[in-house]
């Protein structure tokens, strides 16, 4: 191989070895999948073959590479045994070798290649939101496993009942629990195929109470998870809010307890887009963090835009209590405002603040001027 | 044309420009859609033939209409590049061009004015809550990808293990894993057609797995979407009661932060139609101010109605401690309610509410007399 | 008739004018509308056709016979044109005429039957948490609506598209506009009858795309009226909370605002059954009352129950601040607590509670003695 | 019999007899339910005919055992009458009775052994949340049932509107109400089995409306149980909170309403695992309460672990107010924060608690030295 060629996979190969998901993985994942789902469609796959063949070979190759690149960086870092028992190694793992070792074991190509759709849980480690779904399936795990046991208990008598109903008028359908129990799980998930329908009088009253269990059962899962999903962002909002605190200068001395407390202190306003939050020459009472969307100062001869995690109004704490310029806001905005009372209740419990803020109200002053 | 039906079309044209959606836009939305739905029903068709040809091009018309009388609006006011490139605008133009073009491109005319649907479009702008839905989607978008995420992951795992187990059995329903996909999706969505339906004990293994997949999924959808809601709820009330106070003559002097306190301070009081709020004689302790609902103040020789956004009960605040009339509601009243301990914090934070006070007692106490 | 009869009959009139459902209506309900199921059931109908026509007309008797009292009853009272046009008398009339009319007019007798169905509308005023439920539909009408109106767009998209792609390949199916339509609303509610699916690949896209937005439409749907539903249930608990509060002997004299003053300082603990609530001889610091449940107080020589509404522990809150006697729950309780401390706030900000509290303590100590 | 088996009987009987349900009992119930299902399966019975059916009989025979082991011991209780009466008690008999008693009175056998889906009931004390859930269903009933009598006024109104639309056109499917009754439950819960699907066009029209009716009845449903469930969760929570509170020595000398109280005072501090929440030689001002979680107290020479329920911080409340080592979380945390603040507050209120507390002071400075 030429230089350059190998410079560029050394850089890519660098690029692969320490991030989960690069934007070559996800194409790779997409692209392998449709074309394993192409390769399965007799019709589509007749007028494609060369290119659905190159494809899903070359996605096996770009996982394989990705693998090895990951088994030899992890080596080097020394994380080789830990990085091959995680999730993730695992996933990496068989998405590299699912489809050889089947190919290898003499299992038909198409069929071998079905293998390939592993590579969907590749996507796994890079979706957004899964921490605080886990999250949630984990704290409500009881109650769920509850509405499950009852699930299944209501899934096994009605099945039984059905059977011994319509197993006399329906012996191709209801012939044994098994075939009922298939109707029961379509029926209480309110899937309802139809290929297995209860005809007897008592069977369909069976069968009606069944579904309305089924809407019941809904219901108290979806509670549940609602129930769970609102405290899990109340908690999810707590930590934010506490973060963008801990990088506000002022706070950066306090320690857990107290920014526990300046975040119980602030309160949240959210403001629309064009709204005046500071008037000039009005008295300051509070400051002002930012917590979402932008504002704008509007100092004499120009204007300077402050966004998330900024924070504004501090000089009317600092002595100078007339607001010195407007500020409105940009964007809709969530701050958080801090009381002028609460910020001196705070620098009465907390005394090393005061020294801090009074070097912080110096190099302002001085960046000012 | 005549001058009256020239005065009467300009008329009409200047309020179809300003407003989005105007009761004839509705009423044309309406009957353009039903009457090619007709189209399209053979033997409603042949029945009322003219009509329908009638109308549809009556809609039309107006649209074009409508269309243009906009666009010229719009160059006079020099916003023409901005209404062009708004969803309304382009929504707009669809409306206007979509069916012409397909005529003169020579499509068949039943199947051009299918695009007559595109019209409901139109109607997007004037639905009531779509701000605060679309707010919940923007917030929630986290959450809500990666259950889309996980469910199309559901979907692909389950149509290949489906489509293996059963391709031997049912070739012509699943035949390839495009039609194992198409089973999966009615599965997963519990909508459960019923046209594709595993039938060995195996494959019914998955299916169940799947139907239950979809409760969880489902019930984590919804309650996302719950959470959201109650969240963009709250945020919509803080909004509104601090629109409500900042009302109040009172509070005008107030700068956001001090408006913020006040909504903070307030209590809301729900209260059943036919409630006395006020006795007279009694001791007064607090202000109200009317957030939903009517009361009533019985004063000597005349009953005074307070509706939305008044405020009663301020003459105990300003003096005068013994309430004047009886009050009561007349509707189920939602009332806030401001305590003379937190209206004395208030002016303590503010001096200079108390000249504000000062001179709305003197306007009110001239007024009464 | 003889005598006796005709008083029975009075008594059963008078019982039947005045409340809106008797437990005879519920039984006519119940009786009439199964009798009406069976009539249309021909080989049920044969078997028990003399007691199914005379059970339906001894219901109809019911309904007209009440219908009559209720007017007579009206007339005596002054409110017949109000009784005639509310929606409970236009119930009772339909419920007495419909059949008979029907009957009257030459329509056939299995037919005219059919309209004592809308005899079940008769149990409408008699289901509890209606109120509540209408409230929250009122409420949440705005985003309800909103959702319903993307329902019908996406329901009218997705069929032209629909019959544009499948009307060549099952004209039998989607040959129009309205096949099309009942096969979206069975799609995006999740029905899934099966009898009109999409076979074409893109007519299956859109459908899968219909299905997906039906569980979101379901969920914005379900989030909505679980919001309404907790902000409801919060009001009525206030409600509540304040009603009991205003039954107590103490706040009788209290305004509406000092009685949300005192809902709001209550503290509400919740408490398993069998569990020592006062310990005697101990400190008093607060007064209990019962807002659910029951407790026992353990009083020398005797037992004494308090249930729902009772209240216990104020005799520290009137001097003797020693707890006389053992106090326990006797069944799972909600307790509303107030404190010492925000007792005296009460009483400072509501001179006037200071005598009747003295007054109380006499009556009470004497009573104990 | 040995007498190593009677002593082995004896001690398995002894375990049997206190508990709801051991580990024997679970894997009988899932054996003896899945040899039921294999039973009503032909082919699959055939080809395990001896095994299946000495693995029922061994089920039976355990459960008749354990009934008898349990008649037994509460004979010996006393409480006999109790148990038989117990919803435990009438599971176990009918565990043991129904398929005997069934092949006694004749029943062909097959059939009998189907009642041994009745051992499924057992299951029900195990769940781990279902206190909880029936607690949500009864408070919540009111509204529940209001659902449920909303649900079936739209079933008998519709299916009739439906039987008089589609009656003479499918006379097969929709011949009889009760035959309309079953459609209208199938819709309206939306299974759809597509058994029975209207046809004509205003038969479509009235589907439309009972299956948009079935998401509305089905949000409804959910919004109530979601609510339902999130206030179950605050109140488990509150009692949860309470029960550490009242584990700590400091508090064990405090009513139930100084427990609330203290409950209500404590802030809660969700925190992520390695985080450090006190800082040696810091300034402390707050004690801390370890609700979930572990902690790490980095003493000179040894590391201590602390688990759920323990506390730390507390000497900054009892004078020594510098924090004498590092403490960080080892896993997610949650910690309950008492400010010094309300630590004081708490204590003026209950002045009892100052010699506990000085008593705890010396004892744990001893223990440290």
């Amino acid at each position: 191989m030429s230089k350059p060629l190998i410079s560029a996979l050394a850089q890519f190969a660098a690029a692969t070895a320490g991030r989960n998901m690069t934007k070559a993985a996800y194409v790779a994942v997409g692209v392998g999948v449709l074309s394993m789902v192409l390769l399965t469609d007799n019709p589509a796959y007749e007028a494609s073959r060369r290119w659905v063949d190159i494809l899903l070979w070359a996605c096996l190759l770009y996982f394989v590479f990705e693998w090895l690149v990951r088994l030899r960086h992890m080596t080097r870092q020394g994380r080789l045994s830990l990085y091959m028992s995680s999730s993730a190694g695992i996933v990496d793992a068989v998405g590299a070798l699912a489809v050889p070792t089947a190919l290898v074991l003499g299992v038909e190509p198409k069929t071998a290649w079905l293998l390939s759709v592993l590579w969907v849980l590749k996507v796994v480690p890079g979706i957004p939101g899964l921490r605080q779904l886990r999250r949630v399936l984990v704290l409500e795990s009881g109650p769920l496993i509850s509405v499950l046991v009852i699930f299944l208990m209501v899934i096994f008598l009605a099945s039984v009942a059905e059977y011994f109903l319509e197993r006399d008028v329906q012996p191709q359908t209801f012939g044994s629990v098994p075939a009922a129990l298939w109707w029961a799980v379509a029926t209480l998930t309110t899937t309802g195929y139809g290929d297995v329908v209860p005809i007897t009088p008592l069977g369909r009253m069976v069968a009606a109470l069944v579904m309305i269990s089924g809407l019941g059962v809904f219901g108290l899962w979806t509670g549940i998870l609602a129930t769970g999903f609102a405290a899990e962002t109340r908690r999810d909002n707590f930590l934010k809010t506490w973060e963008a605190v801990s990088k506000v200068p002022f706070f950066a001395a306090l320690g857990p307890a107290a920014i526990a407390d300046v975040t119980h202190m602030l309160r949240t306003m959210e403001l629309p887009a064009r709204t005046i939050v500071i008037r000039k020459d009005t008295q300051g009472d509070c400051i002002y963090f930012i917590a979402a969307g932008e504002v704008e100062v509007d100092l004499p001869g120009k204007k300077v835009q402050l966004g998330e995690g900024a924070f504004f109004g501090e000089m009317a704490l600092l002595g100078n209590n007339r607001r010195g310029a407007n500020v409105s806001t940009t964007k809709v905005s969530r701050l958080l405002v801090l009381d002028l009372v609460d910020f001196r209740v705070l620098m009465a419990r907390h005394p090393e603040l005061a020294e801090t803020i009074d070097a912080e109200a110096k190099r302002r002053a001085l960046e000012n001027t």
